[in-house]
């Protein structure tokens, strides 16, 4: 048990203060603006949107208001993420208000559940018949997870059980439904994300049957017969959604036992979230079986199909991953949710084994592909993130159709907005990992970590201006003497870097991504740590066809693109000299302040060539003054084209 | 009257001998292949392929079967294509037992007839009650005029009008049923294709309201209200195929009159069917606002809207245009009939102003996006013509499920290979354009002319090896000598030519692309022309995002591909440098005797890259010979990558 709880984990979330700087700012944003907006759309508040009906559909199940279901069969993990996000926000951030609401809104649920610690609006209201019947289209087990998480956070964070109590009836309900004893269902969902949310009962809790339901979950997963394909057989042949069976088991990663599986497939957030669990499993019980499928997994993921936004899931078609180095920029889907899951999924693998790999993809997903789906105000939202947008081509183009030119306030599906939010409000615990005589800063922003080292209090500040500098001072102060040892990452985006303790040059040397120094602090020490954050190139891989010949431009942990607004229309004629510079600028006014790369290059003129299509000579190249901005803060200055990826030559 | 007789027209098919050579070779596929296949398919004698039930519906209305209806509403269509090209194949080629067949399905489709004149299989054997109901979406007017230029053509190739007077009756009947007078209706096709047909009709027989009446289905169309919408409304709301209202109505190009059309817009078939229309009537009637439209909607669609193939309509969605500039080449559609239909229209562009640009993009089309759409040996047929092909994205990626990886042996939707039959079946009339005085050769292939000067006979041959070889001889030989203008196109990708004519060299000047010469012709002549036709490199318009930074070869009027067998995997890793040279060579075994060009070039090389997607250097380049084919004869040779655009470097 010693070795287990020294084991590297996130920090608790009320260890962590953000102070400042970029991370909090978003943090902020969702806390001030998206949590917010969010709470009147659950409520049917917002004029002119589609009614949620989430709140009013727990009403009716808790029989104080009465009506029809509205919404999604999984309209109730909105409220579910909802809760969760605000649990995130109150661990920092005290607000008698916000608490009120989320009690209210945790009675209801409690109201709602039935006896038997059943709870699900739909089935309850619509189909209480069918309960357990079909999981492969209805969500019945990802609401339950959701909720579930709900519950843990806003006990962590309020140390209130009310919720944790309902949701381990629930989870109790469920074990004794699912498990490979005589006479239980021998199903799993078909939207995986119970088992990460059972992995988190059973640390919340203690209790091991949870931790055994979330590994029974992955590990009849893909059995043959395929269990959708019996419960299919058993309904008689009904679907809900037979869009589900069109797709095929590997739509949901049950075409093979997830411990045989090597390569991500299917829907992408679905994967996100089953790997997530895998991860928790492997990491908690030393299985290394199942840890080798998460590093097989992993390498297929970053290696063969991920952006280099951190998007993932290239197709439109079931929101999916498609196969090896089939990344076109333009048509696919990369979903929001999908770069979150990849974010959890990091952050789980470093819990797995301690390797800047791990680290790199998550602030890569967090910093591009995740905070590109919010827009600067927090107000509205990307499902889809291209990292190529002609606005004609997504107006015109059925193909494109998914591809949307600006962002939206809310969506019928909304699944990515309030992802955001729980991700942003607990992003604390992203940043540094701890266990009994360790603490790991994985992520640069302003912050401090408070842990107790054998009985004595320690602080760790960050003070940074990440990611526009990749300088970092931390402090660390201890009440007393401390031995213990810091992890810092060097991130891999990174190829020279110093680090000074208390003024003098340490000579340290990075082992897996990270410089460990152990040693016994002081009351007070600092340390200086400057990453040299040039303008780089970034090439692609010979076997992505879309991006051949081309090249990126990326600084620190932030992939650049270029803007019509910046640079005129038709970004495919500009063509960026291989020895051009780009210098980077901070511009306190634009965008809320974000550094900008500019240059000259040179751009495809049209002169004589306004009433052809084709011809015998190269066009004509002229001078072109560019400028990038970040690829997350893109799309907040109107619709116009975008472009990561340029010819080069 | 005289003015009118003396308009350039095509030669008739009876006056064009096809004698060896390429485009003969392809016309004897079509006759010794396609038809007979196609015989057997409309037959449902095709073990293995869905039936047709085409025959079988016309026995049943016919009264000689029993039965229901099979296939598409359109399934009449596929029976008078067949017929239409069996009339060109017996034009040249007498054969009494094809011509006992033909005799056989027109007596069939007589009986078929009702007695008013009524004649389509599907209304009358399953809506009896709805005929002229809903032109919109039943291609009602669009299977009589498929019938109708059956009918034009067995007479022209017979004699025998019997199938002529049928069409006779229903196009009176059509007559009677549509038109400005009070009373009648005021509709027109949601698939244009009559007014072509009765264009034809009105030629062959001399009667004008068949002129009159395809000039009133283009003058209506377009005009607001909308017709659909009005007889959608009389129907009550109800619809045949209800995709074509959500396609909205510049689908079938009825978004606004056909006059004020500037921009290729809808389905491409429908709007080439219709600008073939517009041509014929504007050239006839000497209507120039019509052929002032007709230009502006060929400068659209050639110079803003056309693949380097001649393939058009670049959406699989409605199988259309999509707008300016917009050419992907990997998810295209490019019906292989839209290229067609391309062809058919820039032949009568011909015959409104001889002015080579259309010739050259008749050319175009034929050798290039027409052409892909049959194999080598004539039994399989690709829909889709796309620029790029790779394999594992076409079976992987539902954006390009409908790019097939090897053609198909027949379609559900049978339009292309009976399309291409009937083109290539009358291949001689597109060669030669004549006039009372005048004689044109538009392409060069191994044929000659029979035609009669002032009383004279006079007979034009070629022998030529194009488009393999530039060199072209051309015996000029009259009865008496006669005096008449020969009109020679030099084509718009050649920039050298000479003409000798017996033995001296011809000094001229091309005008609109054609070089006239006008004197007395002894008995015997002779031109040898020599047309310089080296490998060319040709760039795209800046604005053609897909192909920026790309070159393509051509070489006469082919345009070139790499295919995986020659060149391996991952073709869009191939870098031709800007100064390699590749050469010309005709390979006699190689896909029935090609010219293919082949060099040195470069690729990307995947050393060191196996395992990442993204790195801070350019890959390395290692040597690489290439081969390209002609882009009609790719995928003879098995399933594999494509590509007709490469970067260059």
């Amino acid at each position: 048990m010693g070795e287990l709880r020294n084991r590297l984990g996130s920090a608790a979330l009320k260890a962590v203060t953000l102070r400042g700087g970029f991370l909090a700012g978003k943090s902020a944003l969702v806390r001030d603006r998206v949590l917010p907006y969010q709470w009147k759309a659950l409520n049917d508040e917002i004029p002119g949107a589609e009614p949620s009906h989430a709140i009013e559909n727990f009403r009716i199940a808790a029989g104080v208001s009465t009506g029809k279901f509205g919404g999604m069969v999984f309209q109730d993990s909105d409220v579910a993420k909802w809760l969760e996000a605000v649990a995130y926000v109150l661990s920092a951030n005290p607000d008698p208000e916000l608490e009120k609401h989320a009690d209210a809104v945790i009675e209801l649920v409690e109201k709602a559940q039935q006896s038997d610690g059943y709870l699900n609006t739909y089935f309850t209201l619509v189909e209480p018949d069918k309960k357990w019947t079909n999981l492969a289209e209805c969500h019945e087990l990802y609401c339950a997870g959701h909720m579930i998480e709900a519950a843990v956070a806003y006990y962590e964070s309020t140390g209130k059980d009310r919720l944790l109590r309902v949701v381990s009836r629930l989870a109790d309900l469920v074990d004794s439904k699912f498990g490979p004893e005589p006479g239980k269902l021998k199903g799993y969902p078909g939207h995986q994300e119970i088992e990460l949310a059972l992995f988190k009962l059973y640390r919340a809790t203690g209790t091991r049957k949870y931790l055994d339901l979330a590994r029974y979950f992955l590990d009849e997963r893909g059995k043959s017969p395929n269990y959708f394909d019996i419960e299919y057989e058993k309904r008689g042949g009904s679907s809900y959604w037979p869009l589900f069976r069109s797709f095929g088991s590997s739509y949901a990663q049950a075409h093979m036992p997830v411990r045989e599986q090597t390569a991500a497939i299917g829907h992408a957030v679905r994967a996100m979230y089953m790997y997530c669990a895998m991860a928790d499993v492997a990491a908690e019980t030393g299985d290394e079986a199942l840890a080798d499928a998460c590093r097989a997994l992993w390498k297929n993921t970053t290696r063969k199909q991920m952006y280099l936004t951190g998007g993932i899931g290239s197709s439109e078609h079931g929101q999916a991953f498609s196969f090896d180095y089939d990344l076109p920029n333009d048509t696919t889907y990369n979903e929001t949710c999908a770069s979150i899951g990849l974010v959890f999924w990091a952050h789980r693998m470093l819990h797995l084994e301690l390797r800047g790999e791990y680290a790199d993809i998550m602030e890569r997903a967090l910093y591009n592909g995740v905070l590109s789906g919010m827009s600067q105000t927090g107000g509205e939202f990307f499902y889809v993130n291209p990292l190529e947008v002609w606005p004609e081509a997504c107006d015109s183009r059925h193909d494109k159709r998914h591809v949307k030119t600006s962002r939206q306030k809310w969506f019928g599906c909304a699944c990515c907005p309030p992802n955001i939010a729980r991700l942003f409000a607990s992003i604390g615990a992203y940043i540094y990992s701890t266990a009994l005589d360790r603490a790991v800063v994985h992520l640069y922003s302003n912050s401090s970590l408070s842990m107790d080292v054998g009985g004595k209090a320690v602080t760790i500040s960050q003070e940074t201006n990440y990611p526009w500098s990749g300088l970092v001072r931390i402090a660390v102060g201890c009440e007393a003497a401390a031995k213990f040892s810091l992890g810092l990452r060097v991130p891999g985006w990174c190829r020279k870097y110093s680090i000074k303790l208390n003024g003098q040059r340490l000579e340290t040397r990075a082992s897996e991504g990270y410089v460990l120094i152990d040693r016994a602090w002081g009351p007070r020490d600092e340390l200086e740590i400057d990453f040299d954050m040039p303008v780089e190139r970034v090439y692609p891989n010979p076997q992505i066809r879309e991006d051949a010949g081309k090249v990126a431009f990326q600084r620190g942990p932030l992939v650049y693109c270029m803007e019509e607004i910046d640079n005129g229309k038709n970004l495919s004629s500009i063509i960026v000299g291989k020895d051009a510079g780009l210098a980077a600028d901070f511009v306190p006014a634009l965008l809320g302040g974000v550094t900008v790369l500019a240059g000259e290059a040179r751009r495809a003129s049209m002169e004589g060539w306004q009433d052809r299509l084709y011809g015998s000579e190269d066009p004509k190249r002229e001078a072109a003054s560019v400028r990038l901005v970040p690829y997350f803060a893109w799309n907040n200055r109107g619709v116009g084209e975008m472009s990561v990826w340029f010819r080069e030559g």
